[in-house]
């Protein structure tokens, strides 16, 4: 019987939220990982990425959450809208294509529903506020909103901590920190095309090759 | 084109969520109802009702959504608490028979987001204290906090109002206000049994019973 601490996790099987996975481990925690299938078009890359990371750092306890209705509820209405993001947007996977308003809500929202459920003590997530500019539910305050919230929405004895550990860190800041405590990058993926190989030339591909070189270490995926 | 403003309103199709739904619309709004399923024995009686009420009140905007995650997250650790809760719950059909902890959290998330898209003013959720002794998130503590949460955590441009009108009623002054209203109780479905009538001894049958009672007003539907 493990004895350590649990928290949540929320593990897309990018590069961010490897990381944060990594840190959670580093800090003494037994992760409990959460994947999210919005049903984006790389959605089995990015659970097989999810299930590589989990066996390399032998986490246990998973759960595969389906919430395409998020997308559907941005896509039903945001049409403009999420033509715009897809032409400009920069980030890492864990952000689907179709903007979600309020997605960081219902993401913490059924972690916390796990982390109680898992008598678990935080709740991990890398949200980046860089990557988010503009997106209100990335940012700090909303954060400690929502602790509030699980302060007031659980019971007394309960107490999840959310901890975002990269909210302002920028991508070479993400590759040296997960470099140090040997996050196996070779597992992540983050590329919205999907094709045997990352392509290298999307937003999220280029964001990614970016960090890497700006800490001088090679990115062990393969590119086209 | 309606000028009205949008509210969301969460809509299971029990007594207590028709009501809400009434209330929303003599306050002047436009409802976008939200119905989710729990994957819940009565799912489909109370899609049902979801839907008559939805013609009732001539409401065109309509989302379902799947959440039976939540009743696996719940069901797969809380056992011994699951089977008190069925054993000794008392509440009306919008609370699955398995405990989810931080259900109403996650019920809100969703409300959030849809209200987000359609430009909404409000989201109605029928909670009533009194029902969910005992369950942190449903007490006006926890509604404040995640009010907290929409204002920091949707566009600057969007002001989302959570509204909880049952919030301090118990089950007769339900009644006697959707009865004021015209809600129509005879679409209902309350009973946590999966039979062509209500059962009438279930304990949200007992609990709906009593609260006509007391009203002094004959329930609409049909027991066995």
């Amino acid at each position: 019987m493990s004895t350590k601490p649990i928290a949540v996790v929320t593990l897309s099987g990018g590069m961010d939220s490897a990381v944060c996975t990594g840190l959670a481990i580093e800090m003494g925690f037994e992760v409990a990982a959460l994947h999210l299938n919005y049903g984006q078009r790389t959605q089995d890359k990015e659970l097989q990425a999810f299930n590589n990371i989990c066996e390399h750092f032998n986490i246990k306890k998973k759960l595969v959450v389906d919430i395409s209705y998020l997308t559907s509820i941005g896509g039903s209405s945001l049409t403009d809208h999420t033509i715009a993001v897809e032409k400009n947007f920069h980030s890492d996977v864990d952000i689907p294509k179709t903007y979600v308003p309020f997605r960081n809500a219902n993401i913490l929202a059924i972690a916390t529903s796990w982390a109680e459920v898992l008598n678990a003590s935080a709740v991990f997530i890398g949200a980046v506020q860089e990557d988010g500019s503009g997106y209100p539910d990335c940012r700090e305050v909303f954060f400690q909103a929502f602790q509030q919230t699980i302060n007031t929405g659980t019971k007394p004895t309960t107490t999840i901590q959310i901890l975002t550990p990269l909210l302002h860190l920028n991508k070479k800041e993400i590759v040296l920190t997960g470099d140090s405590i040997e996050v196996p990058f070779q597992f992540t993926w983050s590329c919205y095309d999907h094709s045997e190989k990352a392509c290298g030339e999307c937003d999220s591909c280029r964001l990614r090759l970016r960090g890497f070189r700006e800490a001088s270490i090679k990115d062990p995926i393969e590119y086209q």
